[in-house]
């Protein structure tokens, strides 16, 4: 089995995201670490990629190094991850996407719908991959959950509600931590806080379990930090083109919840929850009968849950083995096997869409807006 | 001790309702059982009563009668009970407060807001207890809860997140089921569903805990059975005039939450957890410390969630004696005891109010909207 | 419908079991506190019934008293329950049964097996009823386990395994706390110590559920703090009649578990789990399916789980509620109705005779020997 | 960055424990796979081994090849990985010890005492690492309990109690089915089944957290279902070098348990709980105070558990990590760094040792009986 060939842009010393990715990518073998410009100052990004095994010569000192020197070589990386400020992720993107490489890009895709439309447009063009890293909704049990909904086992779905709340960023006094800091603001945030940074995560489930796309959204956008320019906790209403109502709460205020993502899919037969934090169960009720705990690695399963699951019943897979699961559709997307989940540049500008849309709707009272892109309407 | 004469209307044999008053009336002897008018067929009503232990001239046919029959005895009820259905809370709830009764009235105290103030106008004037029976907050960790949050222990409260969410109308074949029917009936329930049938306690709940009031409101309904002309689930944002941002969901159809009745309270300085399925426990977080167990029975717990515990740690306490520290908590009241948490009429309007705000809101696109009653504007 | 009259010796004033028992007698107002000797000393025993409105005619000084003036009277009391320190039971409980009264003791009914099997002999010559109140075994979803078990809904029974493992005795520094302190001393508690306390209720569980006798046993005690004289830890192994293995464990040394009391049973076709302190939900795995959350309140429960329930599924009964269901039970013994699930008598020598099985075994080295007494050899 | 260089001995296509150790090994980039001798088949083992990415000639038949292959290369395995039958362990094992190999061995490292102890004394010799997989061990949780023990913030411990009991082998008409067969066949499991099998995990993990080793044992060993020839239940009572009681129940026909691997730690001044299922939190609760969850990632762990996680609080990390972090283990103590939790030789003849006393026990009604093996005695 050769390996594809993997590069990264982004994902420095220090940074939460670049050993996420490593570990994703190199667990299961699938790809090697052929090339990385992990830093925008160029002698630590050339060394640290060095000392991460990446030969001298694909060591990059820039993304731009990175893409002249690749785009010509033999051996060319299959893949590049993206994980770089947000503001440079449309950029970089694009100019991969053009030269011909596959991308995954960590959210948000862009900053605009504009961006967004237009990356969705590059990569069809160019007839690359450009998936972006929605990484929970790559859980086998999440697979599971959206397997049982297109399945139609809980029937028609009439109401899908999803929260992703958690409580790190609710010390007022936390104003001048560089890790939460620019969250809430705008220079650097652009339009929307915890909603971008995390509600957004949530949308994309909701999307992606019900099989079906936002259409229109009312929003409640709070600063319960008065200090912060943007929304630390948002409520949003939403409808899917189904007919589907959605709810969704997102919060960086509500301590104690540690992570707080989750997620309840309510059908005309039956029901479904499911919980970031113990990912291996998914909990589901028919219509009339009784509470069931579904478990990774159980008999009859669907596809999907089936094939993203690494070890038996019981033994719990957790978040590195989500985003090793992302690489593994990359792969078999790359390898042109048929693949199904891999969330994709269209994700990408639905969520900026909604980002948008739900700031304009806190703006005017609730208002209820188109959260869809122009090119998807 | 002698114990204080209790009556009820409503509540007949068969009822849910009647039983539990009874139990809660009765369990710690504080009340005996000395009239009721327990059935719109007064034959049955009488027969039922005296059954019941209610001497036969104290067992009457009609609430209109034990009215004329009570109010000139000497050894009249100290409290009636009114269990009837909704629409004649407000007739019977202002004729025995006219006529010098305590009253404890099942939610919703009444149809219309007009009504409501009428009733809180009448309690004042008459110088009686009028309570309404929003159970779930006697609780005693509910208290406690409240108590944290009034001595600060949480810090100013930013955010309260309350859901009443439960699945057991999610049957779409239950349109002729006689407990599922009415509620979605706008002749028989009034201008809401869900919203006023169970949200209505997670709305009192978040004013009972925050000890706030709420100020204004944005709702978005959805019937989403589509044969019900009324919601069956809502989504109300909401702000308290302390400034607390609310988030309140409510659903019929959320198949598989049994109860679904929970709040999450959220200060500047930690946070606090509770669910109805698992009322002994509180969940407490400092800001920056680890997520604490509060048990009911455990030292050092605020003295209203010390009075309304009757066995030890970890006995788990439910539903009935949560019934029950309502009419403690009258009894006392009665007697000219200090008392703090008794629902009042005032609750009773603020809720007729916010469910007729939601309603408006929802009508016009989550506009907000003043959720109070004029009466506190 | 006439109450049935009911009395109390102890459960005195400050005490945890009288408030416990006159709310499960009086709770669904099937007795009335007719009579009362409550506490050992004469003039404070009858003030306090007095208060809790027995007449001053049998708010009586003592037992002995009681005897006396309730054998003779007409309207004698149908029912006594025996609250007094442990090893005064036998003697009242004797004294009772022979003059023929209805009895409920607390546990254990006696300090020895002879005295037990005495008690056993008594009752069955007088043809009264004698209660032992284990009353765990009243919880609905404990009655459904047994009926599961009984109608072969998890095949035969393998295996049980039981813990009442709670760390309220945990502080060494306690040795003095009066109501820590009689546990551990052999001439207050007897031969055994949390075996005794707690560890019988765990063990009057197994052979509640399993429907089985306990037939041999092996013990291992320890003294985890040392200056006790009793065991404060325990393990206990055990065969059943039908076969059945069985493993119990009893701790009041284990910091953090508040109440620890749960079952498992294990069959030939499925598995069910219950926990003391979540007494409202039972879990239920059939072999080769997935584990299923049942509720109290759901549909098709067995007989036992619904007759014993009073309000609606996801509103819990807790504690108190249990109590009330063994009076419940011995109202309809007293009333000549079908009654099933009573601790018994013969319930009560059979513990006893575990518990000194239980002591013998752990001193010789965990030898196995026979629980059972000797007139059920 | 160098890679260290990694063999394997075993798991062949298809089977569970291959691609765990492949997973553990490679995922942080600390080893490179090698060399292989992956299956009893040697053309089916060396195909199997390049398909991995392992190069023709370090691709092997047999491990007596690879040894012969390997031991005269510059450029030799710094590790070898044993998971072959585990009647094969100990001859491997000692092959490559004396050649200078550092190992590690799947449990049981050997089928008698007296191979353990030969492995030890042959791993002291050599200088060389002979690690056992005990990699539960491993969860960075687990490794803060360790901490906590050892600093003393439980106080001395009093009480371990620690349970392995699964229900995936509760059904009597698996007999045939191979994945359980073998498990009950003495000709190939040994003198015990379920305590060898998951049982030793228990004892080991008893040991670990406490860092302290089980001296005395009394055991209870059940075959219930009944064609079984080695026990599937057992119950060990131990006592510890430090005094400290232990009980550990393990059982494989617990249906409706799906892992059921966890621990309870009680000791003068706390308890601390962790699970399996759940290995991301770490239940503690001081004496006299509340329980707290503690989170991996959260801030002020011990060492070990902060060097072994990977992603940010609330992000679970599952079984695949917690065999990786043996890995790292592994590498420290390869490079010569500092390394503390790795699960020795000592751990693995200790656990055979444990072995063999529970089922002499068991056979003896029970009898206490010395559980370490001679050379420690």
């Amino acid at each position: 089995m050769t390996k594809l060939k993997w590069g990264m842009i982004g994902g420095g010393e220090g940074s939460q995201i670049g050993p996420a990715h490593r570990l994703g990518a190199l667990a299961d073998g699938l790809f090697e670490f052929a090339a990385g410009a992990l830093d925008h100052r160029p002698e630590i990004g050339r060394e640290y990629a060095q000392r991460l095994g990446v030969s001298a010569d694909r060591a990059y000192g820039s993304w731009q190094e990175m893409l002249a020197g690749e785009k010509d070589r033999d051996d060319r990386i299959d893949l590049v991850t993206i994980a770089t400020p947000n503001a440079t992720h449309y950029e970089i993107a694009k100019a991969f996407l053009e030269a011909g490489f596959n991308v995954l890009c960590e959210k948000p895709m862009t900053m605009t719908v504009e961006e967004g439309e237009d990356i969705v447009r590059v990569a069809e063009a160019s007839g690359n991959i450009c998936a972006v890293n929605y990484c929970y909704s790559a859980y086998p049990m999440v697979r599971q959950a959206r397997a049982m909904v297109r399945a139609g086992e809980i029937g028609k779905v009439r109401l899908v509600v999803t929260n992703f709340s958690h409580g790190h960023h609710g010390d007022a006094g936390d104003a001048d931590n560089p890790r939460v800091r620019w969250r809430y603001d705008p220079s650097v945030a652009g339009v929307s806080g915890q909603f971008a940074d995390c509600g957004i995560h949530a949308m994309h489930m909701a999307s992606f379990v019900c099989d079906d796309d936002v259409e229109t959204l009312s929003a409640d956008f709070a600063s319960t930090i008065k200090s912060r320019k943007l929304e630390d906790d948002a409520m949003v209403n939403f409808r899917m083109s189904g007919g589907t109502v959605g709810r969704l709460w997102t919060s960086s205020v509500a301590i104690g919840r540690q992570h707080g993502f989750e997620f309840q899919v309510f059908g005309e037969t039956g029901g479904l929850r499911w919980h970031a934090e113990q990912p291996n169960q998914l909990i589901y009720t028919p219509l009339g009968g009784r509470t069931q705990i579904m478990e990774k690695g159980e008999g009859g399963l669907h596809g999907d849950a089936i094939r993203l699951s690494r070890v038996a019943i019981a033994h719990p897979e957790g978040f590195p083995m989500a985003v090793a699961n992302i690489y593994c559709d990359l792969a078999d997307a790359i390898l042109g096997r048929e693949t199904d989940g891999l969330p994709s540049a269209s994700d990408g500008v639905r969520s900026m869409s909604a980002v948008h849309a739900a700031v304009a709707s806190a703006k005017a009272g609730g208002q209820w807006l188109d959260a869809r892109p122009p090119m998807f309407r």
